[in-house]
């Protein structure tokens, strides 16, 4: 299974790259092959400065070894051994009426003393964070969320939109950092899904990003905007830094175990601003944002 | 002491707000009064676009009630009264060639059922992040921080500036958040000191603040500078975004206890660059700054 999922999202970085090369025109990806000094690697592809996209990132990394001191804690063992690989991917685009994103479909597995796989499972999901909100963009994106889910289970969508709603939630903020889409997690096997069900599934998902996304891009890539977009933009991405390093587990977690920094935090913006008690005008599509992240929104 | 204590940051807020509107020329500080639900409330005060000081506040508060939660784990108590108060300054300016500065002092009591005061401490200092290093003013700021510390006890500049360079330690990136200071926490009466001699401790810090900022301001604040220097500037103030969301005790304390949002994050910095990989010149002016902050320093 490790190596069926890896050579997949090898696949998948490649015709991810290629075609989010192709819609923004202008950048290219730059690769950084790089190695864990206790186990694996990875393989960092980074757009700075695109027409479309100011700075993105997807990677993949497949990492193995001794389970290192947090996640002994966190699983409550002793000692094993584990792999992990996944693809993550940020894309910042400059232009504000454009929607950031973020996926992430992940592999683990933990062994024995004799490397027997004693427990293995899938993880990920995808979210959109607009700055300026197009109702029609939401139901877009989650729809085909939906659909990835629906070919799976009808159960699907409504747990993992509701999990995603749970997780990316700025609480210092009470807010939102957007308008979700889809977060699972310990997709082990079960009497109903076997290992391959799960890959199946996840593989779905991670096959239908372009389709969630892309579309959206192409709508809105050529909105004109001004310098006060501009500010706003930056502003929410200000909550985006916040929500990334205060809260996330993936981006704590990479930090606190010897990651690779400049892989984890290329999900960072290019450009941010903090103002001080920023408050958006009444009944401003600013305000009309905020107070669409306030609560979570059923888009089906 | 409680009432000694505050009303001497009262009026330190307002000799340094003085000061520094002074200096700058042109900003001035709006101040916003706030209440804290559950007892206690603060005075902020915040500058933006001003000539010298880009964005920075200097803010007051005293809280009291039950303890909260994370103060309860904290201490290892089960219950019990607190009462809390202190200043928190942080000041951001414009040209890259000024340095950011960070102060805070602030003090403590804990109550028994009866109200009796069962503990009380002082805490605090003070320390300065340049994005261009002039040794000069690294040696002044030491050199105020050491005479506010020796008139009191040879043994505290060391032990303070010690604990400092350990505190302000961006562990994720292996580099000091930027040249030190002073770092006191947990001052408690003893045989050699009483709370009284705390007080006039910190106070004497607090009191030499100004000496130990201003100065490097009126050398710099005319500096020319270019907007590859401003670029530095701004990633560099990614550096200080990440030790204060990821370690900083303080802001992270103040996100998980309910406490006024826009007051604590008030020193997060107004533009802020993240690219990916960045590497200073060999032998550039920025390069040495990195090499610098690689290891403490002992400036006197």
């Amino acid at each position: 299974m490790k190596d069926q999922f890896y050579k997949y999202i090898e696949d998948l970085q490649e015709t991810i790259t290629s075609k989010l090369e192709e819609v923004d025109g202008v950048g290219r990806f730059k690769e950084d092959l790089w190695e864990r000094e206790e186990g694996g690697g990875g393989r960092t592809r980074v757009i700075e400065n695109g027409a479309v996209f100011e700075k993105g990132g997807v990677n993949i990394s497949a990492v193995h070894g001794e389970l290192p001191a947090a996640l002994r804690n966190q699983f409550q063992v002793e000692e094993g051994n584990f792999f992990a690989c996944g693809l993550s991917l940020v894309l910042h685009p400059k232009n504000p009426f454009l929607p950031t994103v973020h996926a992430n479909w992940r592999y683990f597995e933990m062994y024995d003393e004799s490397g027997n796989i004693v427990t293995q499972w899938f993880g990920g999901g995808q979210d959109l964070t607009p700055y300026y909100l197009f109702e029609e963009d939401a139901i877009h994106f989650h729809s085909v969320c939906k659909t990835s889910c629906d070919l799976h289970d009808l159960s699907f969508y409504p747990k993992f939109k509701d999990n995603c709603d749970t997780y990316f939630w700025n609480s210092h903020r009470n807010e939102a950092r957007g308008i979700g889409g889809l977060f699972f997690d310990y997709l082990k096997e079960t009497d109903e899904f076997s290992i391959q069900d799960r890959f199946n599934f996840v593989t779905e998902v991670g096959n239908h990003f372009l389709e969630s996304y892309v579309p959206i891009v192409a709508l809105r890539k050529e909105v004109p905007f001004t310098i006060a977009h501009k500010n706003w933009q930056e502003i929410r991405r200000g909550r985006y830094v916040e929500f990334n390093l205060v809260h996330d587990r993936g981006t704590l977690f990479g930090l606190k175990t010897n990651g690779r920094i400049e892989s984890i935090l290329m999900s960072l913006p290019p450009n941010v601003q903090w103002v001080y008690n920023h408050q958006p005008e009444k009944n401003s599509k600013e305000a009309k944002l905020i107070q669409v992240l306030s609560k979570p929104i059923d888009w089906i």
